[in-house]
């Protein structure tokens, strides 16, 4: 087998590959989807305080992963927390950094943070920033006095997202259940 | 303990946190790290056929783990494949869709899919589109015969990263290998 | 916080935590769960080949992950296969060795197992081996010509589980699917 | 391709795959590995407390993922601990069971636990039990007064290893380090 070094096709149609399983795979998969960013429709801005809100995109309980997009609305701040699991974020729209760090994110750009990792995330950026994140395990919040607030798994981001649903008569998206 | 519902912390400072292992993980932690997109200081665009490039962000071969950028420069089509593993995508610029599906991405919208999809890329937007990868395990390249060009893995990205930066004379980046 | 040293309790009996999202967590978790292996009730042992069996314990289709007991009843040889994701493997009986590495493996000891790596698995115990797997991703199983004959992943172990307990009346384990 | 139904070779000898990465898997690949659990070879029992032990088998530091075999010695409790990541178990040898559930693990069984899962492990067998664990996040310990002790992680198992590997003159094996 050569090496490929572009897409073996471009035939806009669907090609009918020859695969055992696909029976099993319609009856059981959970199926690939699509949660749109542009519009409330699928998932609502929740607020997290007063200049931030999460729109929250996926979650899975079997590996408490959670995915989202943190906006934070101009300039700001958030405190020191602490990684117990590993983090994947893209820039989407404005600037970031972290005050441990000398690099500043913008779009496009990939974060990557791992278990054991504490900092503190600060945008100068006018209009704040739009951040993407696919993550796997607990974050721990601290205050201002290091004193730990919340360790927000999984299940946090989960009644974050409900809690509001429910205040604003939200239907919940099964979609974000994986 | 309550609920967070705000960051407990916007102090625009470093808090201590007591944390007994800060020096094993100083130690032995691989360490975060930030991948720039915007230029090609990080990463180059590698060709991926006429009309397409990649931009390789990061590559685990423990977990045959691969994330980059696919840039579509117009409309075309990326043939069909199947997945082994799972794929989590962000549209980043542009549109796209899978001839499979009723939706259309736009951008900062996610894509999740799962192992056992077979589907057909399509971007019909003018600038086409770039789209954020986080991928996890195989995807089979058929042509439009529905034979079996490559196993595109970890091991393919890293080649196709490698093999241009051979090429073009550029240094070969090790914080994309996490 | 001191580094724990001890169990920080051995009290025998069920200590109330103050943790929020119990109710979510009733809710939506799948739960933990137990699969006997002294007997047949959770899983029959499904034959592979003549001279070996495997018992189906758990699948994940989100994540291509597959667990089983694979036990070859006497000396022989699984030939070369190809691995496209991770394996990890603890030898419960007998013994096992892959002709392509140095050590032999005995009850209690870890195997583990990277993509891209392929091995020939032989035991030369009188009472072959049971191996529990812990997999993720596909395996790529060739004949002696090096052809390849089946690309092994969680649809391959399910359809095997299935088609077993169908032809022998045997009601599918819900349990089994995680 | 047809469904395989045995191994498809069992020819005893390496059989050549045509695979097109060898060399870049050679140069990159952590390689698998095994690690003795019959010996103290690879890695020596480590109290944990009067009654247990701890054989630590694998750390991978980029996904808090740990992996060992917990050997407590005769009947006894190890308190209600809580999850936040996902742990898969088999008992190797004796038996045990958690006070919150109806199931009693005996050898070769799997045990799967999920994010968000608080329980109280204890083995009644006259030999106690060894366990093999698979584990990825933290677990959080608490006391018989519901006191948060420790929240265990990849690094406080490390460390664990690595105090009594030091205070012994045992020298590190980097094999457990994937």
């Amino acid at each position: 087998m050569a090496t490929m070094t572009a897409p073996p096709s471009d035939t806009k149609e669907i090609v009918e590959i020859n695969y055992n399983y696909k029976d099993i795979v319609k009856r059981l998969s959970p199926g690939g989807r699509y949660i749109d960013a542009q519009t409330d429709v699928d998932s609502p801005w929740v607020p997290f305080g007063e200049g931030a809100a999460i729109k929250h995109l996926a979650f899975d309980v079997r590996r408490n992963l959670f995915s989202n997009i943190l906006w934070m609305k101009g300039p700001g701040t958030i405190g020191t927390h602490l990684h117990r699991g590993t983090v994947t974020m893209v820039c989407l729209e404005g600037s970031v950094r972290y005050l441990e760090y000398d690099w500043v994110a913008s779009p496009g750009g990939l974060i990557l943070e791992v278990p054991g990792e504490a900092h503190t995330l600060v945008t100068e950026h006018p209009d704040g920033v739009k951040l993407f994140g696919w993550m796997e395990g607990p974050i721990e919040f601290y205050d201002d006095k290091a004193n730990l607030v919340e360790v927000a798994d999984v299940w946090w981001f989960i009644n974050h997202y409900e809690t509001y649903c429910r205040e604003n008569g939200i239907p919940i998206n099964e979609k974000l259940y994986v």
